[in-house]
């Protein structure tokens, strides 16, 4: 096990009916900007819920974050909440929204020239951040109680993460309720979005931390078990509500203390959306088992190990069982209704070479054993043909 | 699942050699009582280590908190933190000296006439708390991560539990290498400790929490999976380490969001150790097998579970299941050099009395359905001779 410091102060408040805890956890003299995605949240009766739950107070809204959530978008809220001096920021809505407001409570007080160099530093040159909260709509990206965003800047088709302890959210409301809207590719994403990360933080070297490795496996076992209920769309709060503190678990720094990550997935994943505008679970699930394949010497111990006791594989060597694992993820996926190649988006290896000549560009050395470059990557997308 | 908030700011800082960073946790200008016990430190290194890392900062001692830290011990506590106008404890040791630390650093500020009022209120009078950190050198309790503390009145007899948010620590040193020093039976205690802590959230009724269901099994395959190697009382870091993250994680208010939690052992092995000086982690373990086979059939869903997913053990009814669950249990414990009845300390029922006599005076409703009152207990002892 490698050393390791744990922080994580955000207050989760989690269930039925507890957007109308709102007030109380936000200081009485606050002035906030009201943050939002689509307006699909005045569609659900959550706009209502936590307008109702915020009284009489003084509230500045900005609606229309998109999925991605653009650097363009997000600097017209910055701009707002500097005119209209806000002092706290309530993202309402997935990680989308999330991670914007993230990037709006850290751009309002940024002191230096260019924000985009508060994404470009991935948060060293972050010195303050207003305080925030969120009130979750969809479980997925974990954004509810980490310190990261991830922006993109569409007039350089960028999209990267940035992150700094001061980011954590003040509180998060977490209500499996308000995810009884979704429809199913929502859902489906969410659901790969959370495995992926389990993913990134387990599939790597085995450095001997079996706490690390039983937590990481009870987060892949229990969206497998509550993904058949999750996926009929029905109103079933039980699923909903493990699978929204799946998702949260997935991605608050507990399950990585002291182990290896790898990441490598994401970091392909975030330029495929950028150069080709899939969501971003759909290039997870593409890159994934591409990158274990390729990456199958090195990770066959923990594949090996998922294989056992994730999917209840004992037979075979431990080579035959990581190969087991791999495939094993491929049907969970596509019994998610979710593809796994490049072929089902028209996507060729001559599109790909967009992202392979950028890797160059950037000297990518990513994965956990930093071998993942370009020439790496052009194999990768080979094996998501 | 159950409504729930979750909230821990305790900065954990994990791993080799990480006393060193003492001195960057606690602000320059504090003013430190630093709290131990019977001495072990002296003897093992850790007080140099701790010593060396507050280089030149003003520093006063208070060494001799007992295992089953005392009221009267802590108040000696009190009066030099409050003479020497201290402004930060730090707490050097096991649960017990962090445990009365708590107490202290509560008890300095407080303004009622009379300090036990902290703990008689279960905390609930608590207004303000000195600031405190700890340097863990026993793995067992999980009190350097949660809000609780268990102080003994021995004019009294009585031993009772005090906890309130304000009750955090600041932060928690948790070096593996510190516990090297242990002898068997401490080694032991704290195992069991730790598998009875997740015995008392997890043992009860199932309400639909697969995540912290996976989550309390990581526990215990974890430290059933180390316990031989942590047995053998060499210093071997990696087996230390997960035991050491197993008991801190056990009792940090993770696993037991949204669950219905028991604690009917630990409320019935205070009394044993108010009243026979048994050690905590003896208490229990004579205990927890007695409840369980008396609430078998309340317990009979989780108990299977266990025996299912912990145990393996795959054939059987429930029932059967559930009674292999505390089998497996019994013999762990034994494994440990555990005693697990009352005849091992030449106790008898005629010796229980007095605390089924205090059980009848308290009104008793324990467990996690109330059911557990003062002639309960009386068939519970039974079970454990």
């Amino acid at each position: 096990m490698q050393n390791f410091s744990f922080y994580n102060p955000v207050k989760i408040v989690f269930g039925k009916n507890t957007i109308s805890q709102l007030n109380q956890l936000i200081d009485k003299k606050d002035k906030i900007l009201l943050t939002y995605g689509g307006g699909s949240i005045k569609k659900n009766g959550i706009y209502k819920q936590v307008k109702s739950a915020l009284k009489n107070r003084k509230v500045v809204e900005f609606g229309g974050i998109e999925p991605n959530p653009s650097y363009e978008t997000c600097i017209k809220a910055v701009n707002l909440g500097k005119k209209e001096k806000i002092n706290f920021v309530l993202a309402v809505g997935g990680g989308s929204v999330i991670d914007g407001s993230k990037f709006i409570a850290a751009a309002i007080p940024f002191k230096g020239k260019d924000p985009w160099q508060i994404v470009k530093s991935g948060g060293a040159d972050v010195k303050s951040v207003i305080p925030f909260g969120t009130v979750l709509t969809l479980a997925a990206t974990g954004s509810e109680m980490n310190t990261f965003a991830v922006i993109s800047k569409l007039s350089t088709k960028e999209k990267l993460a940035f992150g700094t302890p001061l980011c954590y959210p003040r509180f998060s409301i977490l209500d499996p309720e308000t995810t009884y809207s979704l429809d199913k590719k929502q859902l489906r994403n969410g659901i790969v979005d959370t495995f992926v990360h389990v993913s990134e933080q387990y599939a790597t070297t085995n450095l001997n931390t079996p706490l690390q490795d039983r937590f990481a496996e009870g987060i892949y076992k229990t969206i497998i078990d509550i993904a058949p209920a999750v996926m009929t769309g029905k109103k079933d709060y039980n699923s909903r509500a493990s699978f929204m503190w799946c998702a949260t678990l997935a991605l608050n720094g507990l399950i990585n203390r002291g182990v290896q990550e790898d990441w490598s997935t994401h970091s392909i994943g975030h330029e495929m959306t950028a150069f080709f505008g899939l969501a971003h679970a759909e290039t997870l699930a593409i890159i994934l088992p591409a990158v274990w394949k390729y990456e199958l010497k090195n990770k066959a111990d923990k594949l090996a190990m998922l294989a056992e006791n994730v999917w209840g594989i004992k037979k075979g060597t431990k080579q035959q069982k990581a190969k087991a694992a791999i495939d094993r993820t491929v049907k969970f996926f596509n019994f998610l209704s979710m593809p796994t190649s490049l072929k089902a988006y028209n996507l060729t290896l001559a599109d790909c070479q967009k992202v392979i000549d950028r890797a160059a560009k950037r000297r990518w050395q990513i994965g956990e054993n930093g071998d993942i470059n370009a020439n790496a990557l052009k194999k990768i997308f080979k094996l998501c043909l």
